[in-house]
């Protein structure tokens, strides 16, 4: 690049906000990125590099020194940078926390202490406190003497001499009462709290069903630790939700979509040889059946179709399933509704559709035998697939194996299986 | 239930938060679900009914007379009462307009004017706005008249004596700043605003990547018209993030995890008929190929490898870019980049397990020709996979037809075509 076009370039990218340049980042081939990340300006990286999705962020960490990370991360909150530091090798966590300010360690590590999918990991602790006992017109005057309020802040925590947790004051109604009132007459004690090690898909839907903005996390004995606002809780609410889409295609959430080739074949090569072996399973069914195959090669026309419905059947009703786990809908006392109406629905389905493609094959292949076969096949396939789809997220969760990754494997081994061993079996029962 | 229990079952179920109670009926099957709504307090019911699921929501409402559906709304903010009246039929909508209060009716109406997945139909009119030349004390002064402020109330929006939108004023900089100085002195005008036709996916994109909790909504000429607040975005962001995973199963999203047979049957059975004809497709590939088979009934065996592989590396891809899409990281200037990368993924992992079931294929069926065929089939239908995964939902949004809805079909009808057509092809070459 001539060097005047570079400056036009550089100026025009530090002109955006740190988001939009993170998004065109995130947004980036490898190369154009490495190029990019040089040209933001020394002040902005540290909120650009926050914005960034984790695998993204990791690339650009390992080419940094200990200390620039420990440099460009310091006007960041405790639990961003503590969600920066959780993704780089412990030794390097070390080095970036050594280089920091003693300040800047202590609230860091705080945050570091606790898992990164807990309210504790999400959590930051800059929470502006005050006393029961002062009178809202005190209260005023003493924020009136900060330059600016952290980011965020919608409520004042209240607290009393031991920092125990005693209730939140709005903004809004500090605004709104009689200044002479003292906080403990206004301030809100029917609050829910947190506790640290909560997990944070729990604190998201919380947030969620509640319309929360902000909830304060408290430890056993009541102490006020710090905060969860909204911002860090959106983050937790798309990569839920991105997880089941990602995992049921064997792929890790949070992915980079623009990881090079090195990066991106081996955990799906993985996943394609975890596919080859139950692809073999089933081909060996249908090894069992050679002979019959041998006589009525129209079985070997059919025998994908009865696999691939029930294929589809059951991945519907692991989808709805796995979502609705997923929201908390699905406990012991709605499940055996939930396995009734599945059953009933691939029934449904099932009889339909054996019979349009009876039909359709008595006419294609001449042949009404072949047409009874495969209509009892699918209705077979089909109703094992809705037991399948509903049970297995039930039972995968049971062992703490993640429905979303494993669940459509173990799916269609089964309706593959289920398949080829009802069409062929019964074609071997009538056929020979 | 005996009346002593079902009192009892009533004051715990309406001591819940609304949000709780809708989670409750979310998660109940159909006759659960109607009693323990006729169980919920009359005051509750407006609160319970907005945060239950769009689908269980509608059946709700479906039980209604008009005049109820106006009464138990009239406390709801305006945006949240045009979100429930939205998915009612026209008539419907019109007789709770009638039986609305005047002031509600506008509120309504102006709401209700703006397609519902736009940034009109998620904001609310429940602004508190100020003039510019007042000073801090004087506004301090008008808050205190208040009873207390609408929810979310974060900032004050500033406008002149013609409603012209000129910035914020955050309470937080309110409180902390010098109450002498004149809102115009102290205010945000550096804010990004946002046009009542925006897309809500649009809207929602961006209180993410900025960490918002409130953007203000201006029409074309300038003048505010309202605001939209973070706790309306979080279901936004839910039910994009829920699409992907929902349309790839041929499902609706939002739909009720709960849905009785009669509901949930006929969606489904279009899918299922959709994939019958693309299986049927597939299977007159195989048909072409008959005297093939028939000479070498291995072929029957392994041919749904083939297709079963081509699917699963089909479908990573295809996950990846409808993410990629979803999140606005896809466009003109990566793709070539994103297809090249997909090539030589799907070439390598192709020759990987090309490799592994070639040798595979050799042991078991003693043939060294099978073992290339396969080994060929398996490269072919792998980058054939990689490029149809990456283009197709590309070629769809181009057609305006949903990439997630269409994209699964697509694939797996090419990925089936190619993998039985290169196999048996292969096959029909060297046997014959």
């Amino acid at each position: 690049m001539e060097s005047g076009t570079f400056k036009q370039v550089q100026k025009m990218l530090n002109g955006l906000q740190p988001a939009a340049i993170a998004h065109l980042l995130d947004s980036s081939p490898p190369q154009r990125r490495i190029i990019l990340w040089r040209l933001v300006d020394k002040e902005l990286e540290g909120e650009v590099l926050q914005e960034l999705s984790h695998d993204v962020q990791a690339q650009i960490l390992a080419r940094m020194e200990s200390s620039e990370v420990a440099a460009i991360t310091e006007d960041l909150s405790a639990d961003d940078v503590a969600d920066i530091l959780q993704h780089l090798p412990d030794q390097v966590i070390q080095e970036v926390l050594a280089a920091m300010s003693h300040q800047n360690r202590q609230r860091v590590e705080s945050v570091l202490s606790y898992d990164e999918d807990t309210a504790g990991g999400l959590m930051d602790t800059d929470v502006i406190t005050v006393r029961p006992d002062l009178t809202l017109d005190v209260v005023l005057r003493y924020l009136r003497r900060h330059e600016s309020l952290p980011d965020s802040t919608y409520s004042l925590m209240v607290v009393n001499r031991r920092d125990i947790f005693l209730g939140i004051l709005p903004l809004t109604r500090l605004l709104t009462s009689d200044p002479n009132m003292t906080v403990r007459e206004v301030m809100d004690t029917n609050v829910v709290v947190l506790h640290p090690d909560m997990k944070d898909s729990d604190v998201a839907s919380l947030f969620e069903r509640n319309d929360w903005v902000m909830a304060p996390v408290i430890e056993e004995n009541g102490r006020l630790l710090g905060r969860v606002t909204i911002d860090d809780v959106v983050d937790v609410i798309r990569e839920d939700a991105d997880h089941s889409l990602m995992s049921l295609a064997g792929l890790e959430d949070d992915a980079d979509t623009f990881a090079s080739v090195t990066r991106a074949s081996p955990r799906r090569a993985i996943w394609l040889g975890i596919n080859l072996l139950t692809a073999i399973i089933a081909s060996s069914v249908i090894n069992l059946f050679q002979d019959t195959i041998d006589k009525v090669v129209a079985l070997a026309v059919l025998m994908p179709i009865v696999a691939s419905m029930g294929g589809v059947a059951g991945s519907q009703t692991l989808t709805v399933v796995i979502r609705g786990m997923a929201l908390g809908h699905i406990g012991r006392n709605n499940l055996t509704w939930l396995l009734s109406r599945e059953f009933q629905v691939g029934a449904i389905n099932g009889l339909l559709w054996a019979v349009v493609m009876g039909i359709i094959a008595a006419v294609w292949f001449e042949d009404i035998t072949i047409a009874w076969i495969i209509a009892a096949a699918m209705v077979i396939n089909l109703i094992f697939a809705a037991l399948a789809g509903a049970l297995l997220p039930i039972v995968l969760k049971g062992l703490r194996i993640d429905p979303a990754l494993a669940g459509g494997v173990a799916l269609t081994t089964v309706t593959d299986v289920v398949g080829f061993f009802a069409f062929l079996g019964l074609a071997t029962y009538f056929y020979t």
